[in-house]
């Protein structure tokens, strides 16, 4: 399909006539993958960046539709040799990416982690969770959590530094986050359960049993009950929103000392929708909570505070974040929902938003699309 | 297709030649939404049943594979006459089973009502959770719950007086009240959050946008948050466990005042999983957990106590409920997760299974279906 | 969510900005069904494009998002009133365009039908296929069908006149007559079988039960078995492409004066695959076959002739058609297959290419998205 | 789950105890992929068998849970052991069953072959289609083709030969043979073409990354095209039909002599659905074909003429087989349309059909279960 490329006017030459004018060139490290895929996806679309390479493990100078064959109108191809750019995006299982860090820094790149090696602080938590010893914990130290709705000036400050790693969040912790950091913030969550549902595009493109179709198809179950690492997140996360808030403290929320999570794979290729059940430290009203969140979001451009209850839907193959809050005039319970899609909000199209933020680029750059539905 | 109805040696001269040795007859009201179906499918294979009658509103003389083209080979036809039978199976929109049940009983019926117009023992619970009157309290005072692993004793009872009516329970309660019973007995209960997930098919066949494939398929959603009606047969049942276990107190367990549910519609046809959380009211260790659902469910020939997490396609067309129970050492937080066939152990195979407990059959008859997977 | 419209910076604010250096006036009829808010959200990407009007039969003054809610980012709302623009399209059930069509060209509007109003040229053919009396034949005398890789010049012409009426083609035909024309135009076509599968999205938004979830999903039928009205579009367009081949005759292919085409439901939102079993009438390689296509498709931006069999995955969420052809040594018939995006390429997205064509803008203008997957 | 075996009242020792009457001994290699557990599925509530072995590869002593969690009541386990049994099922990948068949045979066991191992007649056909050169040419000769419908005597007589082996047919052959053997017996087939399409587990258990639910869901593709295996079956049963009719002819229909079948892979999990274009070699009414089907099938438990169009749901869980046949007064072609469970009647299902045949049990005995739906 080699004379396709430039076809659509966005293949190597657009990108090329179109890099004069482009101040980023960025490269992929795990572009095989699902996240890998959307990036390039999202990438191809992006007026500022230039992409320099691709690298995929046992792909060399293999055209990108044998591992993507929707994006082969683009007419890229992945190889093995690790790309030299301003900003090096890594979408790898966990400890591979720290291990490539220090030769990633070294070169002056950039470098945007889409796996776990860079986002929990404590290089403790590694063992605890993802039984690896960190392999790089001097620069761990240095790494920001890129959430930007809740480090945006960390990010911008990281990006000013000669080591600049961004640890970009997981995929649940992205959607539970923003949707109870406005309750962690005031100190609101004393009790907690979330509860998630995720797409199995979440669990990566790696060959198991049980992500077949016949396995997954007509069928829901709980996993990782009690150890999904992406508590870890949460908790740290959370905790921190608590020690910024008015009650200063990482213990405003007990509820988050230990975070109730629990995740569900549901037949659905996209999408988490994460329900979270708050028992609130102090009596709330929905007018409390509607002005935390307002105050929280308005000037937001990605997180959408909906009055009707989130469907993945509203957001499939976007950037929005949707959030609702509630508070039952029953029990006094809280109820929050929010709704990303996995693979943009939650992996590549966050990392994008953190390229952005990094160089100083309007945040919704190559992010404007709107959902696809039905 | 009137020539195959006998090909298979089950249509109804097999009944027929089948019915001189049965010794209940039965009807059904409402066949031809998802549940009547699904009954009609089950006590066709049902050794000691007789079908004498399927009515369904504007269906007058209708083949029944008009309704079920599955069930063509049965060579059934529905009518508008109401059947007069041993038994009345009533599978419809709320009030409607309680309008006709003065009838039904006058007649010496036994009544099993699917729909949830005799869950509930107190009337003043209808119009709060279903915006209706309740028709005929004085019948709602003889209903018993047919839950037969908590209420096997009362529907025998109930079974030999001159009214015999029986609420089946909702397909979520059904799942959330076996999956919690152990707990709430032995008064565990001290904050409680429910998170459930259904297939589309627990919404019934009535025509709604909503329902629509293109609407439904990719995508999941949280309803009914703060109000969804089965909620209120939870509290009922789980305060009732409260109140029948060591502590003997309605209030034993302070989580199921007001129990916290959250249903979710997620893109599959049958199934449904409730994932429990409980902050329990005293330390407990797994061996607790371990005895009290032994104690609870080992002699129960359709709750199955399993250790790896269960998900729904384990028991998809069974009548079988499979339950899980841990503790988190890390939080002593307790985690409950039950799964079930909604149209099956959650609507019309557990009213088969209260059928033969009326009549005194052994419980599986007809129900012993092993699941169907992949 | 009103404030939310402009935060993306694509909302009405930012469309008015635009709007000063766009040259394109439009509105949309139709707007609330599955192919009008795919045009919507296509529309409002397009650089020339001011979206003026929305118009939604019982959908006064209704803000976007409550008949699509993954677009309440654009704070559009759809009203009652008809829109004056430059271009209108319609979209809306069969007979309904015709009977505007007349006011929409006399106020100076192109009218760009979606439905199938404008489709065929035999007006005997409306009573035939649709059962429809054609209100407007003298406004079909002057419609053109509107797919541009066959009729791009008419298209042209058409633009210049007095009135403009160009007549979308339908999902299947699209996917069909992209698949076949190089066959057709050649002559090759000597007996012909067309199969396709279609997402659901294709029956509309209109709510009936064989379109429920719980009917659709786990399940395959074929439909309008020998009277599928797009057979009509095939038949005629595949005709006039042999005779505008070499053979300059109608009946240069005898496998398409009666097309037998069999479509299908299957259990998924988006896309049409059409496999077409041709038996040639004379003999042909590969390599005659590889030529008919590249010479028929090489300049053109949105159809890639691939060597591996197409998936609609493949194109999902583009204006892409892929397209595949092969013969059989063993039997020496030819296959053809061809994947659309039915809601795109196969309706809103053509539409927009039909757009760009009328007014003379790049074709691919606003259609540049990559492909969605997985 | 050890203790639950038995609740059910059809774990082993219900086994055991219902053995006593049972005359027939039966064992199953490869029972740990998708047709081995239907099989045991659908004879653990067989009245006249007693299961006395499962083989599983590397699955020694493994409870039947970790391969089948929905059969964990049963209490059955796999074992690495050859069983010894009156009859042997293998469900195997190609090549596997040729190569034990000697042995099994050796011990007097009748041999029943889900796989493609004893489909063939002629030899030469494996090189052909399966790359294989057929380990056991002379058990190949004495092995019958285990579709019922059309070879059910020379099923029982080779029932009393000493070496009994049955290849029973594939999913796809059996859909579209029964489809077309009453058009076939009458010489009708002219032209053929037939488009099929598969749930995902017709492509068995094996972990493979086309399989994954993210890449199979939301698309549909063609494979195999001209070199499906399935192909050589198919006109090797049609010829036969031929040359059994009338006409007397293995070549009475020539669109038989290279069917042109295109299999598509689509998002569900069970079902098969066969569409066959049929160009007659003589002008046809539907009164003939009607009268066709009904000779052919009238007398038959499992295949069903219907006059609505065929659904995969409404044969889902059972050894039905639909079949649906029209003439176009249009064209004059015939479309036939078949529909199958492709793991019951076209692979376990019809295996314990056969085994019945074999040991003079009626036909329908452990297969009377209907349809399930939704």
């Amino acid at each position: 399909m080699s004379a396709i490329q430039s076809k659509l006017g966005f293949g190597p030459e657009a990108a090329r006539a179109r890099g004069t004018s482009s101040t980023i060139s960025v490269g992929i490290v795990g572009a095989a993958g699902y996240a890998g895929g959307e990036l390039v996806r999202l990438l191809l679309s992006h007026p500022n960046v230039r992409l320099v390479g691709l690298h995929g493990r046992n792909r060399e100078n293999q055209p990108i539709e044998l591992s993507h064959p929707h994006l082969s109108a683009s007419g890229l191809v992945i190889d093995q040799a690790m790309p030299e750019a301003d900003a090096i995006f890594t979408a790898l299982p966990h400890g591979v990416a720290a291990g490539m860090a220090a030769e990633i820094v070294a070169k002056g790149s950039a470098l945007i982690d889409i796996g776990p090696d860079f986002r929990l602080h404590d290089p403790a938590d590694y063992p605890r969770w993802y039984r690896l010893e960190h392999p790089a914990p001097e620069l761990l130290a240095q790494a920001v959590y890129g959430l930007p709705e809740l480090h945006r000036e960390e990010m911008r400050a990281a990006a000013h530094r000669a080591i600049t790693i961004v640890g970009m969040p997981g995929c649940y912790p992205t959607a539970t986050i923003l949707t109870l950091a406005p309750l962690a913030r005031a100190g609101l969550i004393g009790d907690l359960a979330v509860d998630a549902e995720s797409g199995v595009s979440g669990a990566g493109r790696e060959v198991k049993q049980d992500l077949l179709f016949s396995e997954v198809n007509e069928s829901v179950k709980a996993y990782g009950m009690f150890t999904h690492r992406h508590t870890a997140e949460m908790e740290q996360e959370l905790q921190e929103q608590g020690a910024r808030g008015p009650l200063a403290s990482r213990d405003a929320n007990p509820g988050v000392a230990t975070v109730d999570f629990l995740p569900h794979l549901i037949p659905m290729t996209r999408g988490i929708l994460a329900s979270c059940h708050v028992r609130p430290t102090r009596p709330v009203t929905q007018a409390d909570l509607d002005a935390l969140y307002d105050e929280a979001y308005r000037d937001e451009p990605f997180v959408q505070v909906v009055s009707d209850a989130p469907a993945t839907k509203h957001v499939l193959g976007s950037n929005l974040c949707r959030v609702w809050c509630r508070v039952d005039p029953r029990s006094d319970r809280i109820l929050a929902i929010g709704a990303i899609d996995n693979l943009v909000k939650g992996a590549a199209g966050q990392a994008v938003q953190a390229l952005n933020v990094l160089f100083g680029l309007p945040e919704t750059t190559g992010l404007e699309q709107y959902p696809i539905a039905p």
